[in-house]
């Protein structure tokens, strides 16, 4: 068995509309909103509902289908462009969760090489554990939605049974579930 | 007053589900799944859920922040760094709704100047109405989740307050409403 939390597609966008308000009232501001798909394009587009700016989209995968899985992420679509609002430019960079921080970590590294004049981070979902990587000195203000325990997240997006996940997420959303079925009913 | 569509982000989900049916009972293949940010990132994001392709983006604006408004859209991010996923590439190109037709028609237009082995098109909603543009015959597959009627429709995504969006979606979803107030209450 294994759990899983599984939350409504309401509860995510209340989530970010509550992250929202943490960088309204900090000192940051930015330019540009820097989706990293395919996680962060859900989160970003709807963070984009609260503060206007121009959306972009880089996208990273851990597993390419054309090469051997890595720990390094795949860049499948990176800056090429769009430099000109990333450098000199103050960017937030979008996902949708901080987890072992190994795809995060990467892009902020690329990233800072191009030279943005800010870089900001904000994540919906940060599972409170051990990170392989700190946030660098350069990126100065990172913003989470909520703070989440870690275990297996089940992102509605990812559900192939829409209706049977926003029940699962009605009833509270944390779930004993058989670990094959569950695969069977999520992307992930 | 003004008459709006709310759809839930449910009912956008599954829509994209059914509409994933048509592309899979037809001769269609793809390679790359291409988003048309800011408004296909999320049905693009939820469509990979179904078929597992990389999944890229571009963004288009009709109101550029720095430009007088313009009929013709604007590219935010284009295909610079992605090309090798777009020329010789099957490519669908996916975006939330099919209206006048501008934004698509123009995407369409400057993608196959990047000659694609194949160019499909799949959009969420399709409201029946005169277009401004026809498909070109290169775009021999046009995938539609749901057609509706040509109306004002506030999606989740853009809902300032998303608890009462969903409950209006849960009424049945079509609404009168003060303009002003939707207005205020959505991004668009």
């Amino acid at each position: 068995m294994s759990t899983r939390l599984r939350f409504s597609y309401s509860d995510l966008h209340q989530t970010i509309a509550d992250g929202v308000k943490k960088i309204i009232t900090s000192d940051f501001q930015f330019d540009v909103i820097l989706a990293i798909g395919g996680g962060g394009f859900i989160p970003a587009r709807i963070l984009r509902t609260y503060i206007e700016k121009p959306l972009i989209a880089i996208s990273l995968a851990r597993y390419h289908p054309d090469e051997p899985p890595s720990e390094v992420p795949h860049k499948i679509q990176w800056v090429e462009g769009v430099n000109n609002m990333i450098t000199g430019k103050r960017v937030l960079l979008v996902d949708e969760v901080d987890d072992e921080r190994t795809t995060l970590a990467f892009a902020i590294g690329e990233l800072l090489a191009e030279n943005p004049a800010e870089l900001g981070v904000f994540v919906m979902h940060n599972k409170i554990k051990v990170k392989k990587a700190e946030f660098p000195d350069a990126v100065k203000h990172v913003f989470v939605g909520k703070d989440i325990e870690d275990v297996w997240v089940d992102y509605p997006w990812d559900a192939r049974d829409i209706i049977q996940h926003e029940l699962d997420a009605a009833k509270g959303g944390i779930l004993e579930v058989d670990e094959a079925e569950a695969k069977a009913a999520y992307r992930n």
